[in-house]
């Protein structure tokens, strides 16, 4: 089989070079491949698929907390763009440019949406006029671009596609509620679904998004110690209602300025996923998003009867609304066993003669190899059982990882000591609420304020940084 | 009731004014909202919730199909769009171009795409490499941007969405075939669901998309007698793989050029829609893209029972799969009746005292507004069945639409005869197959040429406009 692919062969270990291992993956697991556009890439349909996935249940989500979609324009004038201070400052940078439309110049230069808050608020003006039209709670599905100097995969493109979560609210309260309940959606998903347990946590001033009041995230830790930040919800107070000038009447008839908030989740979390439980043979998916829950492969298949089998197998589990596919390729199965562990499927299903003489199969699970032989009688139940299993696994060896890294530090060499002979992690240690010191730690140990944990602790009365007294647990790390 | 908004007074009627009654019904059916970037609007929920009812359906149409959605980047490098020359003459003229990122000049500048042909050329030749490689089945669901001088909103705007699929074939025949199959599936979608008759053929040679060697369209008449491309399919033989430099290695051992196709429908659809179902109450939607299918509207709601068995009936609906609204608003019912006519609701269901002490709840189907007393007792089947009668009963108003308006010609003044006495609609008639005869009868009677009907027949020997010998027959009318 001389155009077989090699696969397992040609992936750097995590180990020796683990920027290059995470770009392997991405290309030998065909989830993108580039294209001439620098930090553009195509998305391939495996990668697609696991988008596709993540929407389904985001948007279930979504929906099922009141939400609707809508579907905002891509352009944003610069004078539009210009009506929040902050914002402005926070994104123009990093905008492209639409100067032209055919051959003639714009009176007015467009920028390519980085972020959407400047369009809900034009659109906010002009439909929100009482009470009555409160709260409105709209998301969209796009993709943003931002003109990024440096670009990865996944992690950090010029173009990438999102959710953005737009609310508008009477009163502050419900805003802050909305926040919150976003937050806790994100994280939700992210530890049910895609098995990656997060830290929920408030950002420190200097790390907000340009505009907001404040800014709530949740943070994941990576196999290489890194924290990622995975989903982010902003609350804006009126600011942006005063700048755009949107005002309601309220019920005692009087002029009010509404409290609004976003909230988005990014194509990053495929990246995520492959940093949070990818292995040295290739992509680990939860079985949640994964495109194919289970491969069948057939063993001795020019055998009687084994591909009939393999084939009542699939449609077995395809009725019990398992995502199956069989392989029944003529590639040998030793090369199909490597190309699914490339791709991450949670169940690989062996299927020979032996096998359909005991009435039986082999189950194999992709994070751990484990072979279980089980009965074709009752398979589907117990395919869906280990699928469960793989998503209890894959998260509690998340967790163990980020615990085995997480450290408790008082003093800044503590930090410096923890990370040099550990290796990087998330370092939990005190802090004054001083910007000085936040900017200090970074310089001299590494590690930056990731967030504030809600879960706070007192670990010590006094700043890491400065000895004067604490005031929050910091939640310290190196960033992606 | 003080801020109750005004609805059904303020639309004016299509006899009156047509253009002006379709955007009264853009508008007040909530569907858009105009942005201050000219030619792009906001897709409001209601109408974004009808967009998505068209993309689940398509989309698990294209999958049965076997096609797989990607995702391509929005930007195309210049000399990328440049690549294939009657491509580039045809799009060019009306692209936006991006010029800056952040503060500095590109090098090349980029444009936003108003179509991927190039994008998947280049990926294409990137990943294709021997015949195992084909064929590739892809889609993608985007918006995408072309800068038109006049704008209106669904049917001709700067940014619309749509799905692009792009497939690429080992042979001649095989990409053929795909064009029709998804010209096929397109109908199919038009008429089951969209309850919108259309009419399949070929464009002419000046109607081509810009770099295809044929294309297909399916061409709908609308209430005004216009004629509107409802969506096209294109066989590109292999000009695109050429250009681009796209080679498979055959079984044979030699290097061939693959053959392509692409497909597209837009939000236009929706356009569609209220052009051919809407009324002077404003919006009727077909029950399979309807948001909500069914609304229920309590009369005498304070009486004691009637809101307690409206939510029972509510969940009834729903648990039986059918989208279902209660409006328990203290609006009267009459203002609800009226809301629920603008918004296109297929069935409403009216539900008082009387009913309940009876036994039954009233019907009343938007198209007509017939009245149905119904047994609650299995009210969701009587629901279901009323929701296939809509369909049907709107197909076949559409078609006897089409009917009346459709005129069999054979010379020149008998088509600006029918025209003047009739009014706008189809006109068949025989063609040489020479431009200049095409473009004659545009110029003289106002007419320009459709399509070539699949469904040929010879109504006379000779050209409607020249007299020589006739090729085909061939639908003419006014675009939209």
């Amino acid at each position: 089989m001389a155009d077989q692919k090699k696969l397992v062969e040609d992936i750097t270990s995590m180990e020796e070079d683990f920027a290059k291992w995470y770009t392997d993956i991405v290309k030998k697991a065909e989830l993108i491949e580039y294209t001439s556009v620098k930090g553009c890439m195509v998305i391939r349909p495996y990668g697609y698929a696991i988008w596709e996935h993540m929407q389904r249940i985001l948007d279930g989500m979504f929906k099922a907390t009141g939400h609707e979609n809508v579907c905002m324009p891509m352009f944003i004038p610069e004078s539009l763009l210009q009506k929040e201070k902050d914002h402005v400052e926070g994104f123009a940078p990093e905008v492209a440019w639409v100067t032209h439309g055919g051959n003639e110049k714009l009176e007015e230069r467009l920028c390519v949406r980085p972020t959407s808050e400047t369009l809900f608020c034009e659109h906010y003006a002009n439909i929100i006029q009482s009470h009555r039209d409160l709260p409105k709670l709209y998301n969209q599905w796009v993709s943003v671009v931002r003109w990024e100097k440096t670009t990865r995969p996944f992690l950090r493109s010029r173009e990438f596609l999102w959710q953005e979560g737009h609310t508008i609210h009477a009163t502050a309260e419900e805003a802050i509620e909305e926040t919150e309940r976003m937050l806790n959606v994100y994280a939700d998903f992210c530890e049910q679904y895609l098995a990656m347990p997060v830290v929920k946590g408030k950002k420190t001033e200097s790390d907000k998004f340009a505009g907001a009041v404040s800014t709530y995230a949740i943070e994941a830790l990576m196999h290489d110690g890194k924290a990622l930040q995975a989903g982010t919800s902003h609350y804006f107070g009126d600011g942006f209602a005063k700048a755009f000038g949107i005002q309601y009447q309220s019920k005692e008839n009087k002029l009010e300025y509404p409290h609004q908030t976003s909230w988005g989740v990014t194509t990053r979390l495929i990246g995520a996923i492959i940093m949070t439980h990818g292995d040295n043979n290739g992509l680990v998916l939860p079985p949640a998003v994964a495109p194919i829950q289970a491969v069948i492969i057939p063993v001795a298949a020019h055998k009687p009867g084994v591909l009939e089998k393999a084939n009542e197998l699939k449609d077995t589990l395809a009725a019990a609304g398992i995502r199956v596919k069989l392989d029944d390729s003529d590639n040998s199965p030793g090369w199909k066993f490597s190309e699914y562990e490339m791709k991450g499927v949670p169940v690989r299903i062996e299927l020979g003669p032996r096998d359909i003489e005991s009435g039986n199969c082999v189950l194999v699970t992709r994070h751990n190899r484990e072979k279980t032989i089980t009965p074709l009688d009752g398979v589907a139940d117990s395919v869906k059982a280990k699928l469960q299993e793989v998503r209890d696994a894959l998260y509690q060896s998340a967790l163990a990882n980020r615990e085995r890294r997480t450290y408790d530090c008082k003093t800044l060499d503590e930090i410096t000591k923890a990370l040099e002979e550990k290796g990087d992690g998330f370092v939990r240690a005190m802090w004054c609420g001083d910007e000085a010191c936040e900017d200090k730690v970074k310089e001299l140990t590494g590690v930056g304020s990731r967030c504030i944990p809600f879960e706070q602790a007192q670990l010590s009365d006094v700043c890491v940084c400065c000895g004067k007294p604490a005031k929050h647990l910091v939640m310290w790390g190196k960033a992606y």
